[in-house]
């Protein structure tokens, strides 16, 4: 299932459905808040992870999602519209919450206009060019193997200015990383994909969990 | 207690700091994500409630918090920037939680840069504007009796353009509503304030909180 909304800019699909699903799916001028890449358990694990290469907080781009919590009860958090957030809210919880809450049935992300889009890239590292890629305008900012990543979607000027910050070549490559994960997409180091927030490596592992927020797991 | 970081953005203060002493407290260029009104509570209170007169998803601003859970418990949910949110996140529920998840010590809100700022009001009420207001491009919208408000901090143009779009004229008042809820600010019709969101009256009446919501607020 996959029901996109052009003029409320958001996309409903179901948990298994791939992230280059969605963008072979979308109308040009909308984009959703992840790049063109495929990862493993599709819009699903990507949220599960709390995202993938983006410098911007991915669980506000999550407006609403139905999961199946652990004790097996069904449970539909958040809305279809940015502004008819209300509060009492289990959406962001669940965002990065790596399987603790559940899995997910049901994912609504948010999509955002862009008149333009670019996908650049270039050898180097996130970690010697950590402080210019901080400050980068890119949305998102991965590295791959020796290879660093920059994607922008937005208004021209800004789509250009932030592919000359970052420097390298278009890059048209649209990489299904599943393979690489066959034991699931963990957080650790020394595996092929990194981001911002976490090297991604073979196997799922999850990061440590707080104390409360396994209170609060167990509680759903 | 009020620290500002300008470089990094963001600001932490206790939970009974007002709303317009954060803002005389603010360097010129930086905002906080709420509009220069005084307001019951603090800014504790207005995280509580979710915020005020926004027209983005509020609970994104708030990039951590302490606060005292029903329990007695301590907790220390979230960070101070926005690359650093790793996921098992308790900041988001708590925002707009209305009391359910205890009450807050210190929040740490997420501050934006503007180049000019402008608050605009015009008689009428959001029932009668409601399509216009929210195709709004203005960071905030509420109504104030029978008179209407819209602000805006960012880019010179993109004000002029927000302020053009709602019309009025300029409006220097941060006026303080305390005094009208002398019983809590409360969600309900009728009060002297309405949002988006709500409606505000004195008396402090929550929202009907999902049954699934007390179970998280129980367990912490």
């Amino acid at each position: 299932m996959l029901e996109i909304s052009a003029s409320d800019q958001y996309l409903t699909a179901s948990a298994d459905v791939g992230l280059l699903d969605i963008y072979d799916a979308l109308p040009s001028g909308l984009y959703p808040p992840f790049p063109p890449v495929e990862l493993p358990g599709g819009l699903g694990g990507l949220v599960s992870r709390g995202g993938f290469a983006q410098t911007f907080f991915f669980g506000a781009e999550v407006l609403g999602l139905t999961f199946t919590a652990p004790s097996g009860r069904q449970v539909v958090a958040g809305g279809r519209t940015v502004k008819n957030v209300q509060g009492y809210d289990l959406t962001r919880p669940f965002v990065g919450s790596f399987g603790a809450l559940g899995h997910a049935e049901t994912v609504t992300l948010r999509l955002r206009p862009g008149l333009a889009s670019a996908h650049h890239s270039r050898p180097g590292t996130l970690e010697e060019a950590r402080e210019d890629l901080m400050a980068s305008r890119a949305r998102f900012v991965w590295q791959d193997g020796d290879t660093l990543h920059a994607c922008h979607f937005g208004h021209v000027r800004e789509v250009q200015a932030a592919m000359e910050q970052f420097g390298g070549a278009p890059d048209l490559a649209r990489p299904d990383h599943r393979a690489a994960f066959a034991g699931g997409m963990g957080v650790g180091e020394g595996g092929p994909l990194r981001d911002l927030r976490f090297g991604w490596q073979d196997g799922g592992a999850v990061p440590t969990m707080p104390a409360l927020f396994a209170r609060v797991a167990a509680s759903l």
